[in-house]
């Protein structure tokens, strides 16, 4: 099968460090064109554009990933599909939960598709841990996700602004893991946000979980203030005394103690073999039980103020 | 064809002013059963339990009507669908968009009717105003929302708490009748949330919206420290220049500067004649617009702080 012509709209971090190197890696894909408000003419594409309208005009590419920050996602892809292509969005999919849902009615009424990635679902520990959890009743799930937004976000103003999910942005990574692994489906109980006096998105959450059968001991910690070593560990233990710890990321699996995955992450090599199927079979796949789930825990978060942050 | 015989779970202010009169005066309903935590025993039920699993254990109970806070909805309308019993849910529907969406594939699992009310849906009005509007390009929308929260929610504590959803209870049928009679779907751009210094839900808000064609003169003020008199508007117009007005709630239109609709409320026996459809064929109602908008104003909101509030 000829590879699929593709373009990237929106060249930051991500775009750069990922989707660049993993398409030009993947036979299936040929990055045909790129736009780029800033100008970025990266030696991988054929063409570059400063606005994506101009790339959206060639007949040969077939779909587009979506790179930008989520505010301008829904315009963009809606604007896409409507040009007949389809569409990749990076996490989160969308600005908000109406945007989602309206994109997958619009692929739908089009014949197109569109494929929301988490990129943290791609790893072999999630997969192992979703198989080892089938079946079984969970008793304890503790997510700690604590990271240093300096380190990771230099200089990104819109994570700090309303509707910029804050912690989340992280935290649904971990969340998208969450809601992979788990034998049924969680809920939020409780939220606490904090948000410093100087910013408008959260720099830690709280929260806590329960399932349809009952509480159990359910909860998450996410927190952007964390210096010295990172920490992004999931642990989940069964009634029935299985234990389970996904760490770095999700990119690590302990059972029991026992370390049975560790392997450097290859999650973009994954998304783009899904986004491969997909186009091929020309299915969607709209996940948003992880977008959802930060939607909730804004709707019932507490709100607590706590000391301003500079970066 | 017989009457439905139905139970009441939660029996507080809106099960007492609307359900219960309503459904003695509709022919194709019986009310068999009612659980009431404070153990209320309302003259037209045959059956009265404090525990809400026991009016379930009833065989002939077709269908319960869900009318407790929103916090507790999910477990119960869990409970009672897979007791066997068709579900109408108050506004709004669960505590968490999680929720909702679970009852909606357990609804699909058991084979039974799940529907969510929004009950400003059902005045004339408001369908008098959806069919004006079909069809043409919305130039502007404003929605007016204030009402003094001392009169319609006194001593209700549950309301102020972090997922009670402040302003957002009379703003959410606001939202309802917008989504109703909007020609295309409109997306929440701008959300800024007043929070009382004392209380962890906002009493106020102001919203602006998109529409995918762009962006338009969109927006909604929902005030809850209005007294005198109360004012629940929504204001139209089209690019063509129709000029539509709801007011008292969604009860009264003027197109135009005319009076062409001026009805008292009969909300709850639409309901009522909506669910007697829905049962009779086997159809669940799940229409989720309203509270996904509700989530998506708390997730991109700025929260501000006001001055304390006591009632």
């Amino acid at each position: 099968m000829a590879p699929h012509q593709i373009g990237i709209i929106g060249l930051g971090k991500i775009a750069q460090d990922q989707h660049l190197p993993v398409i030009k890696a993947n036979p299936d894909f040929e990055l045909l064109a790129v736009a780029s408000q800033r100008g970025l003419q990266p030696d991988e594409a054929k063409y570059s554009f400063q606005d994506y309208q101009d790339l959206l005009k060639i007949p040969e590419v077939e779909a587009v990933s979506i790179c930008t920050p989520p505010q301008v996602r829904h315009q963009i892809a809606r604007d896409a599909l409507l040009a007949g292509k389809s569409v990749l969005l990076e996490k989160p999919p969308a600005a908000t939960l109406s945007e989602l849902e309206d994109l997958k009615e619009l692929a739908a009424k089009v014949g197109k598709v569109v494929f929301t990635t988490w990129h943290a679902q791609y790893n072999k520990a999630v997969e192992e841990a979703k198989k080892a959890l089938a079946g079984w009743t969970i008793k304890r799930l503790l997510v700690t996700w604590k990271e240093d937004v300096r380190h990771w976000h230099p200089g990104q103003q819109w994570i700090w602004q309303a509707g910029g999910f804050g912690v989340f942005d992280p935290g649904i990574n971990a969340l998208s893991i969450v809601t992979r692994i788990m034998p049924e489906p969680v809920f939020i109980k409780t939220s606490s946000l904090e948000f410093p006096a100087n910013r408008d998105a959260p720099i830690a959450a709280h929260l806590t979980f329960s399932m349809s059968h009952g509480q159990g001991d359910l909860e998450a910690i996410f927190d952007w203030r964390q210096t010295g070593p990172q920490t992004w560990d999931i642990e989940v233990e069964t009634e029935a005394g299985l234990s389970l710890k996904l760490t770095h990321g999700g990119s690590c699996l302990e059972i029991g103690g026992r370390q049975v995955v560790q392997e450097e992450p290859r999650e973009y090599e994954g998304i783009y073999r899904r986004f491969d199927e997909l186009l091929n079979t020309r299915q969607s796949e709209v996940d948003d039980a992880p977008f959802r789930l930060v939607g909730d825990a804004f709707m019932v978060g507490k709100r607590v103020q706590v000391e301003a942050f500079e970066d």
